[in-house]
This record gives structure tokens, C-alpha cells and sequence, in this order.
């Protein structure tokens, strides 16, 4: 088998997330009938990380493998072609070796959360932001968000269906900014538990706003209780935006 | 009658353009039917510039007259009540003398052209943007752009159905970048001729992609004729961004 390692660009609004299930179309799936179409062979992609229904992403990586030994600038175009209508864009495609797996051998990924902050409702970025019309203090949500870099037990962040083993995960790195009415959180981990990036940045809003003190975050991280902390922020203010490799820092393909 | 002052984005996509017209759903009159769920008034919004069909805003200029004095934050927040699934959005409204109308007050108009340059389709902004496969040279493209900048005849970028007695522009500005895959381009002029922006920008093009010469633009433009410019960019790329009016420069409402 040849092994092809893929960096995909989509708009999660109109799927049910990355993993093929039976409600709804997924990325996966869709991915995988354009590689059924194009070349009539079946691929299952391998993502570096699971996204929900309506989370986009920017560039996920992913890896799958094929019978066929084929061009990759050929593999990517066709592609494309068949996901056209799709939302869906392969940006980058590379011939990898078999101990390239897109998941196990990601260092880190970074997710972006996007909010909008102004009274009016999203237009042009609708179903790609979170509007939150209360003005909001990037500056003391950043502040606040540096507690919860280093090694944490985030139990107080994680969604009661994560079916991680441990809780403990260690935030690498949280940036916030605010971009005229666009306020933008980046963060980076080795893993992330399920909902944590919303529930992250559905907490840090409520310091935000004025609603609870910056100490409520180092509270809410030590309850080690979800409903100490802030509620989920929406899927569609969520961007995966890269997953990182050993491989991609040593300049190696 | 009180007259308002309306800042208004919008998502031209779904839209058959700004003026009421009957074979589609319109800016304009979506907006007066949200005057009239919201105050069962009849009120014509007189905008800045009329948009093609597809055509975005990031703040379109218009004014209305009401025969209720109403508190401007009230009104911007009752019309974007009943525009919340429209993708139109009242930015800004204020209470303006009678002298300040729209269109003739404006003394220029503010357009973007947006271009995804990269092989693969737009997903994030697609509707959004042109979507360009070949590698374009947007250092070149603003080279060759500036030969338009000023006071010229400019029949050979104006539409066929062009209504304007004269085909003699003035532009102010314009101004190309490129952002990583994207590239912008700022026009700045007193008032365009119709389809002027679209057809400036699908000429600029062919010099980008090396398909012209520089030169061409120049040669263009001396033609007067249509046919000796390049072929009309489409609309989803187009951005109103602003009307200037010289009560705002002078800090005046």
C-alpha cells in the first residue's frame, strides 16, 4: 500500500463532523467517496483529530492508503474536482512513509475559536463565528487564560461524554487578541479533551463580559466539576487550524 | 418626517442585488419590510450605491424618512430583530438634518475585490470571493492598475447597459496586495460606471497571470471600445466598503 499523507481545508456547517456516522454527512465520509469516485478504491482517511458537527477547519491533516501508486499534485486535483460542491478542499498532498499516521504522530494541534463582538448579528461570517454582543475585554480573557496553561486536571472543561482516560492534558500555549470586532482565541496542545477548546473559551467569555471576577478561572480549574466552569460555546466559532509534526520541524517529508 | 442614517452590511448572495425588482428577493426591500413589521410604516431606504446581484456590503450607506421620531439604537435594534436570519445587518443608525441624502451627499465610494489565489476551491469563502487557480503577481497587477487612477474615459471598462450620461470617471485610489492566498483590491472614486470595478479587476487579471503584457492596460483604456478589456470578474468577490461624505470628515452628524 502507498500511503499519502493530506492537508484539508473545510466548512463544517454542513456536516455532522469528521468521523462517518449514520445521521448525517461527515468529512470522512464525503473524503471518502471522492477517493471511491476518482480513483475506485476504498480509503478510509485517518484524521489527526475528530472535529463535531458544524467545526471547520483550516488544515486537517490526515493520512490514507492507496493500492495505486499515484502522482500526489494528480491525487489532489482530482480530488478536488470530485469535492467541489463539497465545501470541502484538499490544499496539500504528499507521498509519506508507513510510520507517518496522522494521528499518533501529531506533536500538537492548535484550534482557533473566532467570536464576533458588536451588537449586530454576523452576516458575511455567519455560521463561522460566535456572536456575542455584550462588549467583551480581550485583554482580561487573555490574562485570565494564561491559569490554564501547563499541566491541569481540566476535569471542570471536559464534556461528560469525553471518553478520554485521564483528564490531566497540558495546554501548550493560549493566545486571545482582538481584531477590530473580531476577538480570536489560539491555543495548542499535545491532545485536547472533548468540548475542552469551547469550554475553555465559553468560561473565559464570562470574565469577558464582567460576569465573574479572573479568579473564577483558577476556581473553576481546581472544582475539578463541569459545572464549575462556564457553559459550551458554539461548534461554529471552532477552527482546527493545523496539527503539528516531529517530522515537519526537522524539514523531513 | 425624521430622516436616519442607516450603515448596513449584508451577504449579497441570496440577494438579486440592492433595488427592489420583482424577480428575486432584494436588499432594499427586505430591509423596508423589516420598517414595516417593526413600526407598520412605509419607508423607501435610499442607499449610497445600488449593488448587483451577489454584490456584498461591509457598510453600505443608506437613509430613510419616518414619520415616528424614534431613538436610533431602538431602531437598529429592532430592524436587526427582524433581519436576524436575512444576512443583513444594521451596523450603525443615526437621526440626520434632511440635507444629507445617501447618494448625493456621498462625494466617493470605497470598493474591495477579493481574490482566492491558490489552486485549491474556496470552501471557508466560497460566494465570498473569485476563486483564481493560476499564480497571479498582484505587484504587477498594482503596477499596471495605477494607469486608471485619475481622470480618464473609461468606456471600455463600463457595462453595455451602463445607464451614465458620460463614460469620464476620476479614481481616486487603487490599490492591489496580496495576504498570504488572497488578494485585495482597494478602489477608491467619486462613482463608478456599472460593472467598472468588476471589469477594471478581470482585466488586471490577465496582466497578473502574464496572459497581457503592462502595457495592455494602458491600451485598454485608450480603445474605448469594451472588447479591448478583459472579460467582467464575478459578482461574490465584490464588496461595497464605504461611502465618505464631507460631513464626516468634518466631524459633523
Amino acid at each position: 500500500m502507498n500511503r499519502y499523507r493530506l492537508e484539508i481545508e473545510f466548512d463544517g456547517t454542513d456536516y455532522v463532523g469528521w468521523q462517518r456516522q449514520p445521521n448525517g454527512p461527515t468529512i470522512q465520509a464525503t473524503l471518502e467517496e471522492a477517493v471511491q469516485e476518482m480513483l475506485a478504491e476504498r480509503a478510509v482517511p485517518t484524521a489527526a483529530g475528530r472535529t463535531d458537527s458544524g467545526v471547520h477547519a483550516m488544515a486537517m491533516t490526515c493520512h490514507l492508503d492507496l493500492a495505486r501508486l499515484i502522482d500526489p499534485e494528480r491525487l489532489r486535483a482530482g480530488l478536488n474536482h470530485f469535492l467541489q460542491t463539497k465545501r470541502i478542499a484538499v490544499l496539500r498532498v504528499r507521498a509519506v512513509s508507513d510510520d507517518f499516521h496522522a494521528r499518533f504522530s501529531a506533536i500538537s494541534r492548535c484550534y482557533r475559536y473566532r467570536i464576533l463582538n458588536r451588537r449586530a448579528q454576523p452576516t458575511l461570517t455567519s455560521g463561522q463565528c460566535w456572536h456575542v454582543a455584550q462588549a467583551l475585554d480581550a485583554k482580561l480573557m487573555h490574562e485570565a487564560g494564561q491559569i490554564l496553561v501547563g499541566h491541569h486536571d481540566f476535569t471542570s472543561f471536559r464534556a461528560s461524554e469525553c471518553q478520554a482516560k485521564s483528564p490531566i492534558k497540558t495546554v501548550n500555549s493560549l493566545q486571545i487578541d482582538r481584531h477590530g470586532e473580531e476577538i480570536l482565541m489560539d491555543i495548542e496542545a499535545p491532545s485536547f479533551l472533548h468540548h475542552q477548546v469551547r469550554n475553555i473559551i465559553g468560561t473565559l467569555k464570562l470574565v469577558g463580559n464582567g460576569a465573574r471576577p479572573t479568579s473564577f478561572i483558577q476556581e473553576a480549574l481546581q472544582a475539578r466539576h463541569r459545572s464549575a466552569a462556564g457553559p459550551t460555546a458554539p461548534p461554529q466559532g471552532l477552527y482546527f487550524v493545523q496539527a503539528r509534526y516531529q517530522t515537519d520541524a526537522e524539514g523531513r517529508s
